[in-house]
C-alpha cells in the first residue's frame, strides 16, 4: 500500500456532481469545498451553544470507528461527532479483534459492509490505507480518514483552518508558521495543502533540516532554521507534536536541546505578532515543543481548537453521508434509465 | 451444566400462549413459530433499505450482552441488532470483570436483573449455559443463546434458514448438503433441527468419520464421506468453519490433507446443481475449508448471510420481548383474578 | 490532594440559590437536599415499572465516566441511569489511556471539557480527586463522584438511605447499625452523614477496635465491639465489605475469624428486631461478612439496593444538571446586568 495508491484521490473523494463523498485528504479537494466544510462546521459549533446539541442528520446510520492504530482521544472526538448527528457507533480495535481469528482484513470490511454500516472512520499505522478502502474495497460506505501514517490526517487540517479562520476572520493577508517535527507529520502534510488551497499568502515552516521532508523546496514554501527568523511579525503559530514513536533513527540531538532550539517559550513568541495565536495539535508535551505558560498562555488557542474538532468531524461526516447518498441514487435512477 | 438441563427446552422457551419468550435452541419450536422467524426477519431486511435504519419496538429497553467467551463478531451483530431496535445496549464481558471482585455468576445475574434489564445475549463455552440462566437464574428476563459450547446456535441456523428461502423461495424441494466438522459445531447441530422442522426433505451431512457424531445415523439423515458422492446435485452447500479451538485430539491428519478432501473448490462445487448456493458462516478460513475463488464467486451467498444476521437478530429479540411482556401482564391478571 | 482540599465542600456542591450542581460528598448538604433526592429517586424507580424507561432530561447532554479506578458495576449503574436520562455516554478509562501519550491529568480533563461534555462521573483511588476537579479544573461541568479513596462515596449513601426509607416510612424513630470495616470504607463515612443529616436517632457501629477511626468517639456514636450487643432490636443491618485492597497492614486475625465474630449470620440476625432488614452494598463475599442464607434471606433488600442505586443516580445527574445550567444562565444574565 505505497504512495501509488494515493494517486488522483480528487476523484474518488467526490460524487459525479462534485459533492464530498470519502473525506481521505486535502489534496485535490477544491476551495469552495473546503470552504463549505468550514461554513457547515461553523454552523454545528454555534449549536454547542444549545441546551440540546443533537441534530438528527445521522439518525438510523451506523458509523464504525476503525482504528486499526489506538487513539483514544481522536476515536473519542468522533464518537462524539457521530453521536451529536443522532448516529448508532460502533467501535472496533482491528488490531486484536479479527485477525485472532485468522480473518482477512478484507473480509472483516466486506462483513461490515454488510451489516449495513454507512460510515468506517478509519485510523491506520500505513500511509494510503483509507484511500485503498475508499477505492477498492468497499466504495459506497462513506471513508473518513482519521490519519494514516506519515500521509495525512484532514479532519486536523480542517480543525486548524476553522481555529485560524474564526480568530482572524480571513485567510488572505495572513503569515502562518509551522513548527517542528516537518518530516514525521501527516498534520503538517494536510496543513500545508489545506492553507495553500484556502489562500494563504506567506506560509513558512520552521524545523531543523533533519526534520524537514528532502523534497522541502518543491512545496514552494519560505523553510526557516531559526525561530527567531520564522517567527518574525506571524500571525499563527503552529507546533507540531514530536513524534517519537514515528522516529526511527537519531535525528534530533536531545530533547532538551530541541526545546533550547524550537521550544515555543514566552521569549520567542514574542518574535510573532502580538496577537498571533499559537496552536498544537495536541497532546501537548509540556517543556518539550512548547513551554506551560505559552500553552496556558492569552495567545494559546489550543481548547478551541479541540472544540472545534468536534465541529469539524460533523461536518465531514454529514456531508460525505449526504454525498454517498446522493451517488447513490443517481445510480439507481441511470439504472433505470437503461432501455 | 451438563446435557440433562437443556432437556424440555420447549417449555420455558415458549409463554403459556406459544410466544416466543426466550430463544435457547431450534430443539422443540414448531414450525410455525421458525416460519414467524422467518417473516419477521424479512420484513427488517427490506427495512435496512431505508434511510433510517431504526424502529422503536425496543425503547427504552435494556439489552445486557454478556459473553463469557469473547466475539467480536457476534457481539457486533447483537449490539447493532439492538441499536436498530432502539434499545440501550450494555456489554459486559464476563469472563474479565465480575469474578475479579469474588462476586458468584448467580450474584452477577441477579444484580443485572435489578437494574432492570429487560434482555440478556449470552454466549458461553458451556453447553446449556443459557438454558441454565433463563430457566434458573432470571426467568422474566428474555434470554437469547448466542452460542453455548457445542450445543446450539440458534440465530445462526436462522439466518442460514433465512439465506437459504431468500435464494431458493421454499424448503419444499431442497437438496441441502453441510460439510466439514459436524461433531464440534454447534451451528450443524441447530441447522439440522431447523431444516429438518421447516420441511427440507433432503437433507446431508459431509464428513470424514471422525468429524461425525458417534450417534450420527440417529439422526436418519444421509452420510457421505466424500464430497463427490454428498454434493451430487445438492441446491444448497454449507461449509462449517474448522473449530481448531474445540479439537483436543488429533482427529485430522493435516490441514492440508482436509482441504484435498472437503474443502470447497470450484471443481468440487461442480457436483452441485449449477445455481447451487455456498454458504459460510464465517469467519471463513480460505484455502482451508473454501477456495478464495468459491468464496468470492457468483454462487457464494456468504455476505447475505451477514447482512440476514442483523434481520434474524432484529426479529428474535422484538419477538421475545413481545412474548415477556405479555406473559408479565398475564401473571399480573392472573393475580388480580384470585378471590 | 489531601484533606484539606476537601473543606468546605458545601459551597462548592451548590449554586447561589442553594440548588445542587455538584455532588461530592453528603457532607454539608442540608437535610432538605437530601430529601429532595429521595424523592426525585422515588419517581424514577416508578417509571421504572413503565414499559417505556427513559425519559429525555439529559437528551442532548455527554456524560463522561471518567474511571480511574476500574468498576465494572458501578461503571455500568452510572451508565444505565445516564442512558435512562437519554444522555450520550462515554466510558474513559483514564488510568490506561490517557497517559500513555504523556499528557497530564488536568489536559486530558480540559480537553474532555473543551470537546462539550456537560458530566463528569469521577472515580478515583485518592481521596478528594473528585472535589480538586470540581473546585479547580472544571467548575462548569457538573461532578459526580462515584467513590474517592476513602473518603465519600455519597451516591452509595443516598441509594442506601433511600432503600430504609422505602421499606421503613421514615428515619424518625430507627435503630441503625453499620457493622464490619468501618476504618477503610467511604461508604460508612457516607452513610454516617447521611442517617444523622436525616435524623436517625440511634445510629450504631459494630467493628473490632483496629477496623474504627481513631476519632471515632467524636462522631458522637454508639460503638460496638460485639455483635450481640450492637445488634440489639436495630431495625436496619448494614453490612460492609471487606475492603481487601485498601488494607496495608495486618488488621484482622483471620477471614474466618472475622466470620466468626462479624459475620452475618442467621443466629446473629435474631438479635435485631424481626422485621430488621439486611443490606450490604455488594458485591457480597458470601461465608465472609454474610451467610448465604441471610443474603438471599426475606429479610434482605440488597437487590432492592441495586435497583434504587439506578434511580438515586438518575436523580443525582438530572438534580446537578439542573444545577449547572440555571447557575450558568445567571452568570450570563448577571454579566448582562454589568453596564
Amino acid at each position: 500500500m505505497g504512495l501509488a495508491a494515493i494517486k488522483d484521490s480528487s476523484n474518488i473523494q467526490l460524487t459525479d456532481n462534485g459533492q464530498l463523498r470519502h473525506f481521505l485528504s486535502i489534496e485535490g479537494l477544491p476551495k469552495a469545498l473546503l470552504t463549505e466544510i468550514l461554513d457547515t462546521a461553523d454552523s454545528f459549533i454555534s449549536m454547542e451553544q444549545q441546551s440540546v446539541k443533537k441534530v438528527p442528520l445521522l439518525r438510523g446510520k451506523t458509523v464504525v470507528n476503525l482504528f486499526f492504530e489506538s487513539s483514544t482521544r481522536t476515536r473519542t472526538t468522533f464518537e462524539l461527532a457521530a453521536k451529536r448527528l443522532s448516529a448508532d457507533v460502533l467501535n472496533l480495535n482491528i488490531s486484536t479483534s479479527a485477525t485472532s481469528k485468522g480473518e482477512t482484513l478484507l473480509d472483516t470490511l466486506k462483513n461490515l459492509e454488510a451489516m449495513a454500516s454507512d460510515m468506517f472512520v478509519v485510523r491506520h499505522s500505513q500511509s494510503g490505507a483509507a484511500h485503498f478502502i475508499a477505492e477498492k474495497v468497499t466504495p459506497n460506505i462513506a471513508i473518513i480518514n482519521a490519519g494514516d501514517g506519515r500521509h495525512a490526517h484532514p479532519t486536523q487540517a480542517m480543525l486548524d483552518t476553522l481555529t485560524v479562520r474564526r480568530h482572524k476572520g480571513d485567510f488572505k493577508q495572513l503569515s502562518v508558521a509551522i513548527v517542528g517535527d516537518i518530516l514525521h507529520s501527516r498534520v503538517a502534510r494536510s496543513l500545508i495543502q489545506a492553507f495553500t488551497t484556502l489562500g494563504v499568502p506567506d506560509l513558512r515552516l520552521i524545523a531543523p533540516n533533519t526534520l524537514l521532508p528532502v523534497n522541502v523546496d518543491a512545496l514552494g514554501l519560505r523553510v526557516f532554521n531559526r525561530m527567531a527568523d520564522g517567527l518574525k511579525d506571524v500571525d499563527v503559530v503552529i507546533m507540531l507534536r514530536l513524534q517519537y514513536e514515528r522516529m526511527q533513527t537519531a535525528l534530533l540531538p536531545s530533547q532538551h536541546e530541541f526545546y533550547q532550539l524550537y521550544g515555543l517559550t514566552r521569549d520567542k513568541l514574542k518574535y510573532a505578532k502580538p496577537d498571533a495565536i499559537v496552536m498544537h495539535p495536541g497532546p501537548i508535551n509540556r517543556g518539550v515543543e512548547i513551554s506551560s505558560d505559552v500553552a496556558d498562555g492569552k495567545q494559546s488557542v489550543i481548547l478551541d481548537q479541540v472544540s472545534n474538532g468536534i465541529a469539524v468531524r460533523m461536518a465531514v461526516m454529514s456531508m460525505t453521508m449526504g454525498g454517498q447518498m446522493t451517488q447513490q441514487s443517481d445510480s439507481l435512477k441511470r439504472l433505470g434509465d437503461e432501455p
